[in-house]
């Protein structure tokens, strides 16, 4: 029998991938009915971030065709769970890469719930509680447990503020977990969806930045983007002026590229930190001679947790921080992945749900 | 005109190589005459060190032959400079991997001269600041500026303290800098030369210790050593066990082998740290994922500085920790090093120079 206090579930649309390859299609479904905790989601933006290709692609593991993806989403609460609490109908809101996770190991009481011990619920392509399968953001609605949504500030525009949702977490994490601050000269290797936003934080966080990217093109960008250096990264390019010159290096290219060139540029026990990550079974080959000579590391980082995305929310309405996005309709998805895998997004490309 | 106020040269006897492969040989040459910071040391025991072996096979670069390699060294000072002052005659003494460095770049003023950033004077191998090559440990006699030299207390053998200037203070660095100390939990992986005194040393610091190892019938010396637990690290071992567990993985194993299989065996954050060089040429292979999935990092490095030498020497003597040595004559070299090839050293060869 019904129960009348349940709302929903909601009727949705999106545009799913049927195969690895091959076109995105409209698919209509429904959205679980509101839980008490849960908060109803009319999306009105969703990027695309590299991971959807990855997952599309099967880089990182089989998947389960038809399957939507997109987890940097931006949009109104429309619903209120029966207990939920932190939400009120019409506040405009984010969703990231996770929308639940145990809760009660010691990483997510530390809100690390991006390192549930657990598991967390992705967005998209992962089992729910209820064993479906989630299904992401390339779509008008979603509903969300209400710890895992994000406030979006009204300095923020909506549009823009759906990259920060995984893009922006990603590269904001390992950024302050290295005390990215005032005086500390950083590396961006890389200036895509993740690497121009790492340019804008690691400068508003007072750092200098040096932007090592392929696209010569980038170079007036990336300083107005606020880097001091910029260097065009060449095979066979020379960097000994940067040797030993970097407390941090933050790598966001999401392939398989030689770091052996990028360890000499780092200062004593400094870190060279990738969050890129490309075909799951690629490896990282690094010469240990280069971690020994100057006791330096190798390490990834990925995402963030729910506060720390807040945080960095609260941090670019603050700063006036906003991801260069390019919007799009529901149907220009095959012809922007193809744009950025080809490097040639500049640099999120945003999906105007409610726009198509 | 020779000045009356010089002491030396002084004639040297030691076991050189002659080529990258083929048995040692005795060769007769001279120290140099003793400088005012200079001390000349009657070396009693020169300890083998797999890095001897792997710099006459020419593994990290082309050398000039005769050599005679040795850089965990310890001796009684029999002449002191006219200004020299850290020594006096009689007293028992240590040289480790560095016999000089440039002292005025940062590195060296912060005690880390094994990161000079002028590049030190390796014990052996290495051009000198008078332009010849040093030679090194397998020899009777060695002159050394002060600076490089350290103390030996009488607590400590001083045919067992001779490990403790190379691998002792290559594993003593890592543990330190990674705060290895009561209540952590540390993987050791490897126990040769390196491994067995960084179970001693971690142990001593507090740790609880696990060891990695491929020999089983070390188990019993693991647990002698002050390890907690001993694995047997076969190809396809379960490690599921230890999920997670590790504060800090110290990896003592001088040649490429399969890191991702460890990777997953760290606490979030924590560091693999690996400080066994093999061939220059080799990479380690390390899958992204594995180190994005909790914050992980591979890190190198490489020895320690002089005053941390020091330190660790003073702690060996306080804790009465001391390497396992069996002791060679200088005939014996050529047999010792199949043995360290072979991983049947138990757990270090001290040549007992004088004993020829």
């Amino acid at each position: 029998m019904p129960n009348a206090n349940v709302k929903g579930p909601y009727p949705a649309e999106g545009m799913a991938a049927y195969a690895p390859t091959g076109p995105h299609k409209r698919m209509t479904f429904q959205r679980r009915a509101l839980g008490p905790k849960d908060v109803a989601i009319k999306i009105h933006y969703g990027a695309i971030c590299h991971s959807d290709i990855h997952t599309i692609h099967e880089d990182w593991g089989p998947v389960t065709f038809p399957q939507i993806v997109g987890h940097e989403i931006t949009g109104t609460v429309v619903e209120v769970g029966s207990s939920a609490s932190k939400f009120a109908v019409g506040a405009r809101v984010g969703v990231g890469t996770m929308v639940n996770s145990c809760r009660v190991c010691a990483e997510c009481q530390a809100g690390h719930e991006n390192y549930c011990l657990a598991g967390n619920v992705q967005t998209y392509a992962s089992k729910d509680r209820d064993g479906t399968i989630t299904q992401g953001g390339y779509s008008t609605f979603i509903v969300v447990d209400e710890d895992f949504v994000i406030r979006v500030p009204d300095a923020l525009d909506l549009a823009a503020a759906a990259p920060l949702m995984c893009a922006g977490i990603t590269v904001y994490s390992p950024l302050r977990h290295w005390g990215v601050s005032a005086g500390k000269r950083v590396a961006i290797v890389g200036m895509g969806g993740l690497g121009h936003l790492a340019v804008k934080l690691a400068s508003a966080l007072g750092a200098e930045v040096t932007v090592f990217t392929t696209s010569p093109e980038k170079a007036s960008d990336a300083k107005r983007f606020g880097a001091r250096n910029v260097v065009v990264n060449r095979d066979g390019a020379d960097f000994a002026q940067y040797r030993h010159a970097f407390d941090f290096a933050l790598d966001t290219v999401p392939y398989k590229h030689d770091l052996n060139r990028f360890i000499p540029m780092l200062k004593r026990d400094a870190t060279y930190c990738r969050v890129g990550v490309g075909n799951v079974a690629d490896s990282n080959e690094i010469g240990q001679m280069g971690l020994v000579m100057y006791r330096n590391a190798l390490a990834g980082s990925n995402t963030g947790g729910i506060r720390e995305t807040q945080d960095l929310v609260d941090f670019c309405a603050l700063h006036r921080i906003q991801p260069e996005i390019t919007k799009i309709a529901m149907d220009g998805i095959d012809d922007a992945w193809t744009k950025v895998v080809a490097k040639q997004a500049r640099y999120r490309f945003v999906i105007d749900v409610q726009g198509r």
